[in-house]
């Protein structure tokens, strides 16, 4: 059994060194580090063993047998010679520097291990050692010297409690995992390919053995552990850079530093390098406890599903969905313009159910299976047997595989298809292939659109191997097939959207940032807004909010009522009353002079004194605002990333339904009609039923306005709640608000680089 | 490559049979024949050859290969042995008598080779030639002549153009399918296991492949082509009663006779045999063109899901899926009770990241994952190591893999849990089992519950194997893992429900039958009823409907409007305007004698001059009725399955969200509290926010007057939609109906057993 080192291998190891000098700090960029790391020389092997079984002789020995090229240099005080190669006492012993130190050695002789290092110019090392921040106690605390010595040495330090890393591109496995040995040892390493980068060495390295066995081309695979110095988002930046690689996919468990995740995603949005994300946390309990509705339907993983949705990065489930979304991506080797161009799917199957089945899983995946032009069916229908169909899915029947490749071709070569799917039994299609290969290759290569496999029998793995060389992906999943077809296609979309991002110009909202400035010079630092003024911050980013007057008296209120005319909401207002009406602190449609003054002294009076603790502003006089389509709007500030809008459907629906869409602010008009399009309400606003349609436009602007009011107030509005927001036919107005103030500007947060990006974005 | 016997196989075969006597029709019920047909001692290769890439020589190769233990006889003309075997030139020629006859020949001798087969009493036929009714033409008339021969002579037939079966307790390999080959010769048959029946025998036989890789164990594959005869239905019927069949996988293509489904399913039901269906079809675009919502909302891909939803019968989107439902379902080998009792799931893993991964997909698979008690962490904590997790998931970590065996025993063995999954990397593990296999099984047996593995590394088929003989299975998708146990718990639930059916007494519900036909006498045979006319067919059945009166004239409108009191809604009334409001013949609101009289004069006189062709019956006075929540129902009768009802939101929502749920009529109180229950709108009736609750167990009681008055009204009523209902606090009332009548009582219609059935099953 093996595991993380066993706690019984107690290894005489040098645990005490002598008091050594540590060399200055070197400003070598991560990237550098990290590549030196990667593509390392010369290898120290610390703890090297004969024994393979155990971590400390299996790392040397994998790295030997995957075919690193470079020298191999193990450390061991008691033997020497280790796998038939020199052995030196210690690492400062060895000759000409040291690239890279690879440490099997007990948890407690760690730190003297990585001193010697840093003493002798290592430039890096892997821990696979456990036992540090996981174990607790002194262990953490030796976890925390260990990160104080990479910052003060400049030593890069994967781990502790890695399973560390595989580069396939310079056969360097610097790893003990099992999967590294599953690759034929004489196979080439792929020009181009995919990064796996995970904190859990388990799941990373359980991705690319999933993947070899799909036959999809891999070039990395880092497994980062406790991340005492290294993260998994910095391999991620740095592999981005790497022109082999070509997409990458990522475990996130726990982020650090949160902040570095929309760099990496911006950048892999522009480099057209698909980011596939798996984000533990969906289930997390803990939710932020917040007053208002935005919090409670914002958490943190919907920041993330907000920034993923931004910068078109692909959150997964499930390992094999990784994997096919994965193989997808790898039958569109051309960016943007390999990828599908629509929704628009054509299936040709040898099996009418199969077929039919597949479009069943097309049509959930929400992509089309249209039928056909006649001139197309026209073509075909002569290569198929007079019982097959033409419509789509194209059924050549059983009888028919020989017009596979025609009728491919065919698909593959029409402007009707945005993507093919071939249903077929290629695990039991019989020794002949029922394709010219070169013909599919050619069809392939000439159609700039995916074109995969669908087989219901497991296929063979030569048969796998040979479509992944011809240019397409055998799917073995209806379900994995369709939803990655589906993640293609989106992910289109999201690069034309990232491409024509910037050319929308925002007008008039340099011009929020000053006036949100002058609205908070007059505003508490600290705690709820009342409505007046949660109102007055809205209203200064051109907002329409009610027209509305605080009064302090029942003669101020008499005068507002009147200046403002009609029916009147009458509201107590208390920066300790977030839930007015559940306090009876509101009076609807109040008109005249003596029922204005009633409600004025009831408020003043009689509610005021069942709230004895709460400090009170005054009462806010009202205009009754027109009824319309109930939506809600708000921001959220996420310790990670920074502010994100919220908008949703309002009224009761919202608890019902939950219909609401996030994004990172700012947003502009396009991305916050995006958003609008998002919500089940979407269609309600659009005029329902024949009803008239509701002013969206004027919705995409009060969004527009609301996140560059969220981005201009960042570090002392933590949260804004706009609820109801009433829709018009002809625009619409913010009924009612609320605000969470918390001045942490002087405090080390993590949202400037956010807002930078997204603002230089927009 | 192989096909479904090629054109060009065209062996010379007797086709031309002289005149024989064919024997009279024996009533041997259809489970005896087809008891005969899969467990043969007699069987006929007819068409046999030495050739065994081929069908023709494949068929007699695999019987043999699998152990067939009964005689064989090849039939061919041409040769004296076949495959080592004495051949005869006719199946006449065979003294003694013939179970089954394997019929691999050209199609244009088929019939030829069936009528020997009637002549000489053979019990059964499988036909794998294909080109019948898939070919068209001349030969699909041939496999017409094939069915008269059936019904003539008693001969029963799988096929044409099916791949046959195989009976894996039987050893009985009647097949070409490659999947046959795969499991090692020297297997024992399991005792009990899970049978596929399918018409696509490409699929089917696919099933049985991935299941026999995930080790469960299967009893038989039937795949029936062409169905002439025997159809997937009637085998699930006959293996139903089989003892060693367990669970049942089908694929539903097209059904013949839909109301074969309607028993069986209720069979499955009734035995506690989980039926596992994939019914293509969602997708259709053709779906049943109609004037209402009722029927634009439930096609028939509809009725199948309200058939699945009354017997438990579940359905699922994929091969893997299915497989992943039948793993689940062989670790709970006791029924009900060894199936889980709730939601709660007990997650252990070895690693961290990979539990709380699993916890998303349970938690997203609607069940929970709870908080364990004190009590139980207590428990926990001393056997794991000090820097795990005791909560659930429970974190044994890397180091604590010992720990597996007494912490999988105390959640097997407490209430706390109703499942537990264990999440650990089986694929790399190493060679040692962190496990010991004993106390696995007994910790299991004694658990009561599903007990399942989910691993990351792809397991070893020895590992898989050892695992299914211990009693759990092995996972290895999150999602796949989470669904399944979600399909078991629902299907317990399903259980529960139907054992309790039948208990709770209607009331008053006979005399809806009496009450209908009293109406429906009064009532047009065909087309469109009026609202008046559909409402009075409703309160015939006792459903609460606006108080109203037909006026034919502005006089009998204000005496009708004086008798009912307060506001009035006036409504022309006619059997050709189903949408009356977009004709602007409703008005609302009036009120008065001469408000009253304005408004007939303008329905009868200007509204009704701009429907020319509308045959006009009067103008309805009907009493406003009180606001409350919109929904609507209805009724939509099936061909194959007789009368829907449906429930929905009401309001511009039906057309928004698609917020509906379906079932079989007709309905019990409880039945029609779960199909509101399953309502989005559930939330909104229960008294969201605050608001006051609404009568739920009224709109229960219209759901079920309203889906007896469909089970009485069949054959007569094809259609009825209430749209809106206004649900009060108290009581609730159908404001407006519609009704589509065609009398099809003389018809021959599939409706009558599934009526019956479900009537019974109340």
């Amino acid at each position: 059994m093996m595991t993380f080192l066993p706690q019984g291998d107690q290894t005489q190891m040098t645990t005490t060194s002598p008091p050594q000098t540590i060399p200055p700090l070197q400003t070598v960029t991560t990237t550098d580090a990290i590549h030196r790391l990667l593509n390392p020389r010369r290898v120290a092997v610390v703890g090297a063993s004969d024994d393979i079984v155990r971590i400390r002789g299996r790392v040397m020995h994998l790295l030997l047998k995957r075919g690193f090229d470079g020298t191999v240099f193990p450390v061991t005080p008691s033997r020497a010679e280790v796998q038939g190669i020199k052995a030196w006492a210690r690492i400062g012993d060895i000759p000409g520097g040291v690239d890279l130190a690879l440490i099997a050695v007990p948890a407690s002789a760690v730190l003297g291990v990585l001193e010697d290092c840093a003493a002798a110019g290592v430039g890096a090392a892997v821990v696979y050692s456990s036992g540090f921040a996981e174990e607790g106690g002194a262990m953490a605390e030796v976890q925390a010297r260990i990160a104080t010595l990479c910052q003060n040495s400049g030593l890069r330090v994967i781990g502790p409690n890695a399973m560390g890393f595989y580069n396939i591109l310079s056969k360097t496995a610097a790893t003990f995992s099992p999967a590294a040995e599953i690759a034929p040892v004489d196979l080439p390493a792929p020009a181009r390919g995919i990064a796996v980068v995970a904190q859990s060495g388990g799941l990373g390295f359980a991705l690319y053995n999933r993947g070899v066995r799909r036959k999809l081309p891999f070039t990395h695979v880092v497994a980062t552990g406790n991340e005492v110095d290294l993260e998994a988002l910095d391999f991620a930046d740095h592999l981005l850079d790497d022109p082999a690689v070509t997409q990458i996919m990522m475990f996130i468990e726990g982020v650090k530093n949160g902040h570095k995740l929309v760099p990496v995603a911006e950048k892999a949005a522009r480099l057209g390098k698909p980011l596939i994300v798996a984000k533990v946390g969906r289930s997390a309990a803990a939710q932020r406890a917040a007053a208002s509705h935005t919090a409670s339907l914002t958490g943190s993983d919907a920041a993330y599903d907000a920034i993923f949705g931004r910068y078109g990065v692909i959150r997964a489930d499930d390992q094999d969905e990784m994997i096919d979304i994965a193989a997808a991506f790898s039958v569109c080797p051309g960016g943007r313009a390999s990828l599908p161009r629509g929704r628009r799917v054509a299936i040709v199957t040898s099996s009418g159910g199969s077929g039919s089945w597949m479009a069943d899983a097309i049509e959930q995946a929400g992509l089309a299976v249209p039928l056909l032009s006649d001139a197309l069916q026209a073509r075909i229908r002569p290569v198929i047997p007079s019982y097959g169909a033409t419509q789509n899915p194209v059924d050549i029947t059983a009888q028919g595989l020989d017009a596979f490749d025609q009728v491919i071709e065919a698909l593959a070569s029409s402007p009707e298809a945005d993507a093919v799917v071939i249903v077929a039994p290629l695990g039991s299609i019989g020794a002949k292939l029922p394709f010219d290969a070169d013909a599919l290759r050619h069809a392939i290569a000439r159609a700039g659109k995916p074109v995969v496999f669908y087989s219901y029998t497991p296929p063979s793995p030569e048969m796998t191997a040979l479509m992944a060389e011809v240019g397409t992906a055998i799917f073995t999943t209806l379900t994995g097939c369709a939803a990655a077809l589906a993640h293609l296609v989106r992910y289109g979309e999201a690069m034309d959207r990232l491409a024509s991002a910037g050319s929308v110009a925002i007008p008039a909202m340099d011009a929020i940032a000053d006036r949100a400035a002058q609205a908070l010079d007059t505003l508490p630092r600290d705690g709820l807004l009342t409505e007046f003024q949660a109102k007055r911050l809205l209203a200064a980013a051109g907002i329409p909010v009610t027209e509305e007057r605080l009064a302090g008296s029942a003669a101020e209120a008499v005068a507002a009522a009147r200046a403002l005319g009609g029916p009147m909401a009458l509201k107590l207002m208390s920066p300790d009353l977030p839930h007015k009406t559940d306090a009876g602190a509101v009076l609807l449609n109040v008109q005249g002079d003596q029922a204005i003054t009633a409600a004025y002294d009831k408020l003043s009076g009689p509610v005021a004194a069942t709230l004895p603790d709460a400090r009170i502003d005054g009462v806010l006089v009202q205009k009754m605002a027109q009824a319309g389509i109930e939506m809600i709007a708000g921001v959220m500030v996420d310790p990670d990333f920074g502010p994100l809008v919220m908008i949703g459907s309002g009224g009761i629906f919202v608890e019902i339904l939950r219909d609401v869409a996030v994004s990172p602010a700012p947003v502009d008009h396009a991305e916050a009609r995006r958003m609008i399009g998002r919500l089940k309400a979407a269609a309600l606003l659009a005029g329902a039923r024949g009803r008239p349609a509701a002013d969206v436009e004027a919705l995409a602007d009060l969004l527009v306005r609301l996140s560059h009011l969220a981005v201009a107030a960042a570090g002392r509005v933590q949260e804004i709640d706009i609820n109801p927001i009433f829709v018009h036919t002809h625009g619409l107005i913010a009924v009612d608000a609320l605000a969470r103030m918390e001045d942490t500007t002087g405090r080390e947060r993590a949202i400037g680089p956010m807002v930078a990006t997204a603002a230089a974005g927009e």
